[in-house]
């Protein structure tokens, strides 16, 4: 094992102990399964305002059939969220962090439904579910709640107390996460965990292994120009014959667009990124291990990529990849959009954008950023209409809640490659900031792809031998419970 | 009358050799009404591929019910086109220009079905015919078709020979109308023409008239940009988070379309404007009595305007109206268009743009200036899919068929507003420019407006002294008619 990791001399819990835990996980196995395909069927999607009664119903219900004793909703000022706690009499409190969202999908995009939760078999792997939230969370966050049955059906006393924050609105950039946590009571249990974890597929395709130390931070926003706001141009959509005489609030938002980025695509928003932090010497060391033990054609297979940006070679990329701020073009709408053209100068138009942040840089200071380099600039007068975000987060490799997951996965023989932080980003800063201070991260055995995109799947019954299907991935929340209990 | 028309004196057809022809309007008058609601009910939306085969069926049957004895159907690489002729064994010839396609129409933006064709009551004006093609251009086109009935219903010859050529794919930029009347038969009869007008509701709100000598040319087309084509990025849409070390195919469109126009919005393609002709004394003429005879506070309350573009004055707003080529963009659309925002990287980003040209820029002209422009600043990969476009015409203010529709408006006591040439496009140039190189025009009392937006409407039944109703606007075609064959 690499010199990065301060492996701690845990004593994993006798196998003998958890044999009639594994016993249960294999008995269970189509119930546990079925429960993942039913809440799968149900997809909340906050961003389309679908389903989220019944989703934050079914999220209660889930910990409720858990073994979570005290289940509450918390009302927000967006979605509603949930805190559940479950005490067991143990020494220790984990905190755990679940999303009752997905992310929305156009079925027709989908070789097979994705609200059917089907098993569909794919080469090398083996039987996969693919659906809306397989991987992307529910697939390893029912694997979670399939530990703590199999932990109960067994006769045994839960190892931690958990203390389970869930919300549906992750998706959207969590606006109202933070409601949740602060809330006291939310506040008061939280404080008394040892960190908090979100169950994820953390498996790539060869079985491998990554922990990582963060996220970054992001903000979704959308830029909308409309001749409204900006007092020309025409306040409807005219005939474009008329563009001769009225200026065009898309090219209005086209020219501030350009101005966010530099030649390369990269942030040109001034102050943007003037706290971002470089790379470590130690976060470097954990990107030249990556950049042998990761697949450089893999990725970008997977992606369809020729050449990454910049031109960049492969450790190169990672270092991009985990370092720097981005400004991404989501999405973009203005005028005619249908097949052909139609001759319309359109009074409105809008780009959704999303901001990466690493640390040091906070959502708040590159909104403030964002709006007035756009002020200074001559586009004062566009909407920047921030719908959700959150800062960067770290969590030390030498904090318990790291250190007993590399412990997990070493027990079975996997050496866990580290990562100084993903690129894609979760809240967890509502819980690594001030005033909770904590540890948090993810865990989880189980491979799965497609978050975001079509034919979003995660592993059931796996014939690689690198990796576990979904009862390996249920087993290593039992192991790695046992682990923080001790 | 100002000295710029150069009036001749023709003899009007005296009152009473057109009264029983009138007589006939009025009698027809719900007929014809009801003729033109039943055109509306049917769209042809080339754009949509909508009803293309009843929308050319129907064009044939208006011009058979009509009295054309010869009414061909002109295969073309796109859409059908019709050919038809009407031979009055007059001295005279005169040709004809229709469109049986109509703009793309969102019903829940209008306050009227567009499809019902409803008479609507309109403050100001009376009762308006509220529909998709209502005044562009089955309006102005049915009313020509009702002069038609009336005057063989009167018992009447018709003063002159018809040729009529009509397309459906008007609305998309006539991408093959240049085939349809480049048929030899087609070619032949329009030869002996003494010029191709359009039917148009000519009137403005107050009554007044204009006389357009022209119009600018248009060129369609889709800016694409994506990974596949750029070789740079994905190939197919991915997780935002990999903005960081992926090129972003949207911004590489941004950045393109930012050099199409300078700070202003005006445009900056390369040797774009180079023989773009600047306005002449004369037709500068006609813009300072148009200054003076249009308001410019009903054009800026009509559209939402507070000011034109490049702060110009009303006067100077005209001369870019009618003088300056522009480059539009209809319309933008990449990656997540719906509600809220996706964090995903789309791999393929299209801007819609128009850009209009004025004499003597000419379409294959604009379209290469585009490919080098962008090929020279490293956007040569962007895919530019022209979908239609045509030359800019122009019309002598000599030319008989202009002459003799100020002689019928002046007959009427209305002065008619000479125009340079008219900033929307149609394809006259197909007439004007060689081997024809007839006189193209329109024509037509009757007023509406809405062309291409919600609610377009055609005034049907006149409560304002200013203006006639549908029953005058077919008078007029009929005494148009009879100033042309003398």
């Amino acid at each position: 094992m690499h010199n990065l990791v301060l492996a701690l001399a845990l004593a994993a819990a006798p196998a003998n102990e958890l044999q009639p835990i594994y016993d249960q996980v294999t008995k269970h196995h189509a119930e546990s399964v079925e429960r993942l395909r039913k809440w799968v069927a149900l997809p909340t999607i906050a961003a389309e305002g679908l389903n989220t009664e019944q989703g934050v119903k079914r999220m209660m219900e889930l910990a409720r059939e858990a073994g979570f004793q005290k289940v509450e909703r918390i009302a927000t000022d967006g979605k509603p969220g949930v805190f559940a706690t479950l005490d067991a009499g143990a020494a220790k409190t984990v905190g755990l962090y679940f999303m009752y969202d997905v992310k929305q999908f156009d079925p027709k995009e989908w070789s097979s439904p994705p609200l059917e939760g089907k098993l569909v078999s794919k080469p090398g792997l083996g039987k996969v579910m693919v659906g809306r939230g397989a991987v992307n969370q529910k697939g390893p966050q029912s694997a979670l709640l399939a530990a703590l049955h199999a932990i109960r059906a067994a006769g045994k006393k839960l190892p931690v107390n958990l203390v389970l924050v869930a919300e549906g609105e992750e998706e959207i950039g969590s606006p109202h996460f933070a409601q949740i946590v602060r809330k006291p009571e939310v506040m008061a249990a939280l404080s008394k965990t040892i960190g908090v974890f979100m169950p994820g597929a953390e498996q790539g395709s060869q079985g491998e292994v990554t922990v990582s130390l963060g996220a970054k931070g992001v903000v979704e926003l959308e830029l909308v120009a409309s001749g409204e706001k900006w007092g020309r141009g025409a306040s409807t959509d005219v005939h474009s014959a008329n563009r001769a005489r009225l200026d065009s609030p898309a090219f209005h938002l086209v020219q501030a667009l350009a101005t966010l980025v530099d030649a390369n695509g990269d942030p040109a928003i001034d102050a943007f990124t003037a706290k971002a932090r470089p790379l470590s010497a130690e976060e470097n060391a954990m990107l030249d291990l990556a950049a042998v033990a990761q697949s450089e054609a893999d990725d970008k297979s997977r992606m369809g990529v020729k050449v990454w940006a910049r031109d960049a070679g492969w450790r190169e990329s990672l270092g991009h990849l985990v370092g720097r701020p981005t400004v991404n073009i989501e999405g973009l709408v203005a005028g005619y959009t249908g097949p052909g053209g139609k001759t319309v100068l359109p009074t409105r138009a809008v780009a959704k954008l999303d901001l990466r942040l690493v640390p040091d840089m906070t959502r708040d200071e590159a909104v403030a950023a964002l709006k007035a380099h756009l002020a200074k600039r001559g586009f004062g007068d566009l909407e920047v209409n921030v719908s959700g975000g959150y800062d960067p987060n770290a969590t030390a490799l030498s904090s318990v809640l790291i250190q007993k997951s590399i412990a997990t996965y070493t027990a079975r023989g996997i050496t866990p490659l580290l990562w100084p932080r993903n690129a894609g980003s979760w809240p967890g800063y509502v819980f690594t900031n001030p005033p909770l201070s904590l540890p948090a991260s993810h865990f989880g055995l189980g491979h799965g792809d497609g978050a975001h995109a079509p034919n979003e799947y995660f592993l059931i019954e796996s014939t690689n031998p690198k990796l576990g299907g979904y009862d390996e991935t249920v087993k290593s929340y039992v192991e790695y419970l046992y682990q923080l209990g001790q």
